[in-house]
């Protein structure tokens, strides 16, 4: 049985379903254009924690409480979690998941991490090694500006390159078409996993939220640019490269999709991806959507390019993407987290900030 | 086509070969024990680059490298690579394996990785997802020590409960059955893989070297323990319970197993090991091994209690593991990298150092 398709693909004998999802976001999110959308929002952006780190492991671990409960499971029903985020050694998920006593296995592609992991969760279902499993990223914009670049208190200016790290986690419970059945429905009484509140809930429907039917893997693309402050441009070949090798392996087109959606390229980014996939011959400007210029409204929130981080992707997908197939107004997407591949120390250093990015194929059920 | 076994565990339908692999160590690596086994040992611990962030990078590459060559590969004959290593945001690997442009999937699972890398690539295989990936893992000495302790020119006291991260980097490719017919034969010409020079490669042999017939994957084990000095003692609960599971999910016991061999729980973890898998009803001392106490000799390498890191486990694995199956001095064994979850800003913090552990069974061909 072959699931590989071309040099980077992967299609599904039989299609994977998302069985229900959860977003988990800070306050600055919850006033964005997607604010009513979100599962949580928090009152601040420390979540009752005493760190940072602890506020963003918070959310990953609500976000999982939650996705089990819509999907009416406990954690002893899945079988592995796919989880990582961009702090050193992944602690947010480390320190957030803990509880859960689920099999690990941790993963790391920067912001690109959402669409890596969806990609090792649909391989472990349709290659026969798991029946259910969770997929999870977060990301804190104070966690990764202490990460990442200058602490807080010393107010450095943000160019207008710059991007804004959402503060956010979305999490996603995968099963095979067996697991669908098992959904509950509307009536069921909710069992809550973890004893955590649930929020805004989404009434049981007893139906799968969508199916992934195809990935592409990507390479790390690196053309050198060193501006941590310009991660667009940084992580816009890398997005590229992934778009064209999908087409490729697919024998598709941008307008077989009906949104072909970036996780936090921004604004500038944005346009470089168009430029670079129209000298390969791909015009996507039409189908093109990037989830960091969704999640923020740029003039009023002050947060420039757009929204960045493993989280800007995870919860734009959850609350906003899955919404639009459940509602019909889109058939097929293509969804590719993006991620740059630096450390401080590797700026520090004075290295360049290589690329990467993970594309999923995502479709209404 | 089910391959789960039990709670944690997979049994693939078709064993998945490792076809090649390769070892590249530092000087003190080269000096230990095991030091005339490794196919490259460096003259320094620099390996000819400037920071020892690229120097980590180069013993990926270099490794990497090595094993292609050996199994007669060219790199884009390589559907995936699963890379990891312990540095913030796992810039060795994304340096380190840029060049080659495949696909890559990121892991991390502290000095677990190695163990997570092959069972991701036994899945990708086994799922009919790729015909031939990559695995490979890599630490450094002063890497880690400026990741995760102190300044090595501050020159600090190590307890003797301490280990020494070990420099090396150690790759796998591994393939189907399919693969293994294609495996370079005596007499045949060595196609040299990106031009890196070989070192001391293993002759072709036109076989595979052994190959893995199942994995257990680790959930994260949180005893409390904040020692980062004393890692082997944090890692041990998480190793006994993995191993535990994987007695249950496989029904076997610890004599059905030649060796059972963990990565760097050091002589303090294997200790805790022994005596919390005996409370459990097992007892492995007849069987277990730690790489760590295999690398080094602690009495005259002042490594204390034993090796550490990503590459510890790597490195045995190819260089002295595998050559004991070949040898056939053993027939199967059990090989489970140990983690500890931890990170300097979860350490200062104040936190705990949870522990993972992914185990893999190894057989003779």
């Amino acid at each position: 049985m072959s699931q590989k398709l071309g040099k980077a693909s992967m299609k599904p004998e039989q299609p994977v379903y998302i069985l229900s999802s959860a977003s988990v976001v800070g306050p600055k999110e919850g006033q964005g254009p997607l604010g009513l959308l979100f599962d949580v929002v928090g009152e601040d952006d420390m979540f009752g924690c005493e760190t940072w780190e602890d506020a963003e492991s918070s959310l990953q671990k609500r976000a999982v409480s939650l996705a089990l409960e819509k999907a009416g499971m406990q954690p002893e029903d899945v079988s592995f979690i796919f989880a990582g985020d961009l702090l050193g050694q992944s602690i947010a998920s480390s320190f957030g998941l803990s509880s859960y006593e689920i099999p690990l296995l941790g993963v790391y592609g920067a912001c690109s991490t959402c669409g890596e992991s969806l990609t090792l969760g649909v391989m472990s279902i349709a290659g026969g090694f798991a029946d259910k499993v969770v997929c999870v990223t977060s990301s804190h914009f104070a966690s990764a500006e202490k990460e990442f670049r200058f602490p807080l208190e010393y107010g450095n200016q943000r160019p207008l390159s710059a991007c804004w790290t959402v503060t956010g986690s979305g999490a996603f419970v995968l099963g095979d078409k067996a697991a669908c059945s098992a959904l509950p429905v509307p009536g069921d009484p909710q069992p809550s996993a973890h004893g955590a509140p649930t929020g805004n809930p989404r009434a049981a429907t007893g139906r799968p939220r969508a199916k992934i039917t195809g990935m592409t893997v990507g390479k790390i693309m690196d053309y050198g640019l060193k501006d941590s402050m310009n991660m667009g441009a940084c992580m816009a070949p890398a997005a590229a490269s992934t778009l064209e090798q999908h087409f490729i392996d697919f024998a598709s087109q941008p307008d077989d999709y009906d949104k072909i959606i970036t996780g936090d390229l921004g604004k500038i980014g944005q346009k470089v991806l168009i430029d670079l996939l129209r000298e390969k011959g791909y015009d996507i400007s039409e189908q093109h959507m990037d989830c960091g210029i969704e999640i923020f409204d740029g003039e009023s929130q002050d947060t420039h390019a757009g929204g960045s981080g493993c989280g800007c992707s995870a919860v734009t997908l959850s609350a906003y993407i899955l919404k639009q197939l459940e509602a019909e107004n889109w058939k097929k997407v293509i969804f590719m987290p993006t991620g740059a591949l630096l450390s401080k120390t590797s700026f520090n250093e004075g290295k360049s900030v290589p690329g990467i990015a993970h594309a999923v194929v995502i479709e209404r059920c």
